[in-house]
């Protein structure tokens, strides 16, 4: 089997429209990216996969957008301010910041940084991004930018309730921004500080909150098996005790096997009564909840925390594939789950001339008022099925000579590469049955 | 005609799941807000509704989803270092801030607050947010949160044209988060200091830049007019000379008019050459455009931006509605697009008992692998009626005793109330077409 390095990707990224590394022209910043034409719409298609999976197939889990900005009492009652923190040291020559953990024992003990000098004390230092709201700096309050989703999922518990008229148990489910302060940035977008988190919270009465921490943590494992994600690739990482986070009764990671090893993709945690309790005791506000018998109670929270960025990274490694043909070519090809594909077909005409262009032009706006479709007459046929093979596209629809005589086109499958003529009043029909026949 | 007034709005939007005040068990932040389960479906249906009606319906324009944070360098080329600013003064005894243009000619001549205090000498305030990345606030880096989307594109122009092999003239589409420290925040959603941009730049010929501009003003006109707003509450405003923006050679909004009168909604501007030329200056890499007989030059670009939470407010003031019925009862219903309502339907069935309510969850679990659909079996049905009319479901369908009998379900439409029967089998394509009907 063939497995992606990193630079095989990084570079098919660039190359093709999918990343490209943020403000480039002015030499970049520290591990940020920009997602090109292509990342885009992988982007887009891999939350929307998640959103459909959580909201629109649940009927007890409703969608949520929280700000960004939330009020700086928020980080004190969730815990970021006081325990949000790296411990940090300082090269006393050449000042450069090196995370204490991250040091050998042997530096610690000794006090000498990697470069063999002095090292300072060891301070604590906050990963939240701090700015300033309102008309001066000086006067102005200090907000953070939010580290996480979930806490405003939290705060809105309440309201959503309410509102929506909602029994335990059920979710709220978020995806949105979050900026973490990191001092180390590595492998692509594996780990940046500015990141989209796909967050789902579900709440549950405390005598359940162990059967629903067990039900999610094989539902999130068969979802990404439903992306194509091979069984083999995915791993669960069960926190022991001394690892447990401050608010966490029980938590493992779903990892998945990346090119520099298996990481963290998803986290599943039981956070019992931590966050409701706390932003009560913090806001004054009363964020119980009065079940049957009207008994009074906090609901358990099992929570489910993936990284946008990380499953775009997750499958490209996974569809990135070589394969050598009979004729002793390499074929370098994208096997993404039509589903979330960039584009679901190109049309291409075998020819411009004798009128194909025409047809395929004509195919190609029918398609487009459904679907994300491209159209590409330049250059030998060979080469243009080549080029969507290389960005994913599952379905290469071909306009040729037998197009005018029978209203028939050839449609090229991305993966086995056979080709089927198909009637091109059926070609709507069929680009959707091809995007829709794997989901789960 | 109704005309619905903002505190209406406001409080069917938090009764009803729409949009709460951010951090509110915590008394709020100032002018920020939170997007319910309703919300976030309205807002990711109009956001979806702009992206297809811009890169999946034109062939020559693109997607692209740039970082919030930035290289600071962006913001000294683009201008906004300098002149992204408000003039401001304070009161010297109460230390208020004011808009020194906000203040009334007296108040300024004779130097005296709203409050009769003495003014502080002018002074200007940038109004991008200010944070630090790297490891210390002491070392780290100044970096600015984008205060619009716009530089993201024009700083990945020359990457974009070469990865997707662009021609002029050809756009970029990008949605996308922005911030700016208002002084004045006001009117519920409309002006907030964390906002969402739906932007797309189209990069010219200088010589066409003048019929390309005039060409977006009325396809953006039409655009609105194809999402339900009534010609007479949209309205061009054009920037004088003394208005236009440093960059802008000729510019326009597209005003709607909201409860509090006629007020922007969409930006339509010629920038000319200005922003890649000044990235040019101020990045050292050349950002020209090499055309047809090797011309070189640095395409104009017309700029359409638009606010996504206004387009969100306008269409909830341009849907709500009541009308009295003739028992004299009030309706309130809100008549949303079908395309961009939260949910596609509800299936209600008229009782719980005599197996309505399983057939009624069957037809809603196949309805759902398509739509967003909603689920209501509680209580009367003219109330549960009412419940979809006032969050604008197009369509509620009924299972009821007729439905054991001939396998066909009573469906009612939202606006006209009037009532059809329907074969269950018809039920998925009926939705999916209701809802692209109007697609123009």
């Amino acid at each position: 089997m063939y497995t992606a390095t990193m630079d095989a990707l990084v570079s098919l990224c660039k190359r093709r429209g999918f990343i490209y590394q943020s403000s480039e022209i002015y030499n970049g910043l520290q591990s940020v990216w920009d997602y090109g034409p292509l990342g885009i719409e992988l982007k887009k298609n891999i939350q929307a996969y998640w959103w459909k999976h959580m909201v629109q197939f649940n009927e007890n889990i409703v969608g949520l957008d929280s700000s960004i900005f939330m009020h700086p009492k928020v980080w004190q009652a969730s815990g970021h301010v006081e325990n949000f923190v790296d411990i940090m040291v300082e090269d006393t020559v050449t000042h450069e910041r090196y995370r204490f953990d991250h040091l050998t024992s042997e530096q610690r003990s000794s006090c000498v940084s990697p470069k063999g000098n002095p090292l300072s004390k060891p301070r604590e230092f906050n990963l939240m991004f701090k700015t300033s709201m309102g008309s001066t700096t000086e006067k102005g309050h200090e907000i953070y930018l939010r580290p996480e989703t979930a806490q405003g999922i939290y705060v809105n518990f309440k309201n959503v309730v309410q509102t929506m008229r909602l029994k335990l148990p059920f979710g709220i489910a978020q995806v949105g921004k979050a900026f973490r302060n990191e001092i180390v940035t590595k492998n692509f977008i594996f780990r940046t500080c500015e990141f989209e988190q796909l967050e789902m919270q579900y709440f549950v009465h405390p005598n359940e909150a162990g059967q629903w921490y067990e039900h999610w943590k094989s539902a999130r494992l068969n979802y990404y098996k439903g992306l194509h994600i091979a069984p083999d690739n995915l791993n669960f990482h069960i926190h022991g005790a001394d690892q447990l986070a401050h608010y966490a009764q029980e938590a493992c990671d779903i990892e998945y096997k990346f090119p520099f090893g298996f990481s963290e993709l998803e986290g599943i945690h039981n956070r019992g009564d931590y966050d409701l309790k706390r932003h009560s005791e913090f806001s004054g506000k009363d964020l119980s909840y009065t079940g049957e018998d009207n008994e009074k109670f906090f609901p358990y929270i099992i929570e489910t925390s993936s990284g946008l960025t990380r499953c775009l990274l997750m499958v490209l490694c996974e569809s990135l594939d070589e394969e050598t043909l009979q004729n002793g070519e390499v074929r370098s090809v994208l096997r993404l789950p039509p589903q979330i594909a960039p584009y679901s077909a190109t049309v291409l005409p075998l020819q411009k001339k004798d009128g194909l262009a025409d047809r395929a032009k004509k195919i190609f706006h029918e398609l487009q008022k459904e679907h994300m479709v491209y159209y590409d007459q330049g250059g030998a046929i060979g080469r243009r099925y080549r080029r969507q093979d290389e960005i994913g596209t599952p379905l290469c629809i071909t306009v040729d000579y037998e197009s005018k005589e029978n209203n028939t086109v050839t449609v090229r499958d991305r993966d086995s590469m056979q080709q089927r003529r198909i009637p091109i009043p059926a070609l709507l029909d069929y680009v959707r049955n091809n995007k829709n026949k794997d989901l789960s």
